[in-house]
């Protein structure tokens, strides 16, 4: 039996959130929606200029882990934070939400990173990212035995921005495929697609990775094209399940010559943004790991991204057990 | 002309907001709706109780001093972070605020200050504070020329927990009566009233206070007394301008034989009353800086209280200028 449905392995990230108008984007040459990687003096910079903030606990793949969590599954977390007070949020966060998290952290600097994310009247969020004490996430960190025993590996394409990660991918891909598991990735961000996009492919059509989430942006940047639906069946191609989300049209799923188009659920108002993606894949994998038929997946998925940008922050505040049951899930 | 509207000077502290069900208090021991005062040890066991939270900058005085500021008025604010993280995110938050804050961080340790805030189902927290570099503030902290040139002072009750911060507070008031200002106090939590109240009472009857804010569980605790007339009738005798907030109740404004009793704005859901005292606090002392009559600062601090318990956090995410001028006000 496996002692983890999901292993998710990313960039440990605290988010700060300022609210902030268009201009503000504009004045600062802040990609919008996108997240634009920052080095520690434009850090400084922004925080200068930025409004008074929250905090929270972020991360794309931590965010991933804590909605899997919050489901009711049994999820676990590679990330490196540093030994400070950030450091210190972070760790307590994801375990007080039940995941796995033993990745030693840095001591000393760089320190534990932080994302900027703006967020716009529209309820959209644009992300500035230090990676800090992210760089130093590599192989030694990988522990095989959580990676032997979960159900899938899922992974960010933001890990291929510090230099060493990618090696930590690799290990766990040849651990898990070694023990039966599946590998899973997200592509994370349309200009971080841009970046890797050849060793992106490669992971697919090599068969690292056996599931691939995506965004229609990011999708479409990945071959380059305007047309989602060309997009898809490349996708199709080089993967062997394809999930790719598209914000209020909802999602599509597709694994061989199956497809299934999902509806978003009804949102009263989008406040943030922040985590829709993590989400989705919160619930999706949630689904799957528990042997869920693939529609039902897209649907917790949507359910879990609806909830998490009517609210403040990258994870969810109530109990997504509690969510699922109450749309009848359970 | 004064440079500044207010003074407002308190324990430095930033907030970790959970949630948590009315059991949790009980087994851990919590008095629920008061400021509890912990430990090192005990922060570090609460915290590892604690459910998944946010931070956010918080300390009463710090609270009211962003209202203030949030209002338009010209606020300062005096307070003791470290040089850590913590400390970096409280100072920046005060000062994209627009309030003036200029105490030096204390270098070393004890840590900046953080207060475990328990939200209960019913919206009432539930504070849990370690006062960390706190308990550094003292006479040597005081920008003497900032207490000359701010028409009013308001500081905590909860200055009289750490060691110095008393000093400074008499020397504060020494230099405001000295150029005219008023000095002004909240009693802020009725434990801390039973823990100083020969002190308080006699920073009233003394005249070293003005004007004093008290909540009507101070009130009462301050005069040992159950009836909330008996208690407001010995504060209109104790201090020349007496403000007492009675929640859902509204609030009541006595200087000498004048009487204002004020109505609560009506609030769609409770979601967390922390920094209901300190945002009314800055509501009634925009007002009154600026001249406005007892009952219209009376229903500036209810507005802003009323604002501030329907959001997550102490200190408002939207402009209260903004709110004022929707209310009619401007």
């Amino acid at each position: 039996m496996s002692q983890f449905d999901v292993l998710c392995i990313g960039n440990a990230i605290v988010d700060i959130i300022a609210r902030c108008d268009e201009a503000f984007l504009v004045d600062n040459s802040i990609i919008k929606g996108a997240m634009n990687l920052i080095d520690a003096e434009r850090a400084e910079l922004l925080y200068s200029r930025m409004g008074p903030a929250i905090e929270a606990s972020g991360g794309s793949a931590g965010n991933t882990a804590a909605g899997i969590a919050s489901f009711g599954s049994r999820s676990a977390y590679f990330g490196k934070v540093a030994d400070d007070q950030l450091g210190r949020i972070f760790s307590h966060d994801i375990r007080a939400q039940g995941v796995h998290f033993e990745t030693r952290p840095l001591n000393g600097t760089p320190p534990t990173a932080r994302s900027m994310i703006f967020v716009t009247p529209d309820g959209e969020r644009s992300m500035n990212t230090y990676l800090g004490a992210c760089v130093e996430l590599g192989p030694e960190d990988v522990e095989a035995d959580v990676v032997a025993n979960s159900k899938v590996t899922y992974f960010e394409g933001y890990l291929w921005d510090p230099p060493l990660a990618k090696d930590a991918i690799r290990l766990c891909a040849a651990i898990g495929h070694k023990h039966g598991r599946e590998m899973s990735m997200t592509l994370s961000d349309p200009f971080c697609v841009d970046r890797y996009r050849d060793e992106f492919l490669e992971l697919m059509r090599s068969g690292t990775i056996d599931i691939v989430f995506a965004n229609a942006d990011e999708a479409k940047s990945l071959y380059q094209t305007d047309n989602f639906e060309h997009a898809v069946s490349q996708l199709r191609k080089d993967c062997k399940l394809t999930v790719v989300t598209r914000s209020e049209h909802g999602s599509v799923v597709v694994r061989g010559d199956e497809r299934h188009d999902i509806d978003a659920i009804d949102i009263e108002e989008v406040v943030d943004t922040t985590g829709a993606g993590d989400l989705y894949a919160a619930g999706f994998l949630h689904g799957y790991a528990n042997g869920q038929p693939l529609d039902v997946c897209g649907k917790l998925g949507s359910l879990a991204a609806g909830l998490v940008i009517q609210q403040i922050g990258p994870r969810p505040q109530l109990s997504l057990k509690d969510a699922a049951r109450d749309a009848g899930f359970i």
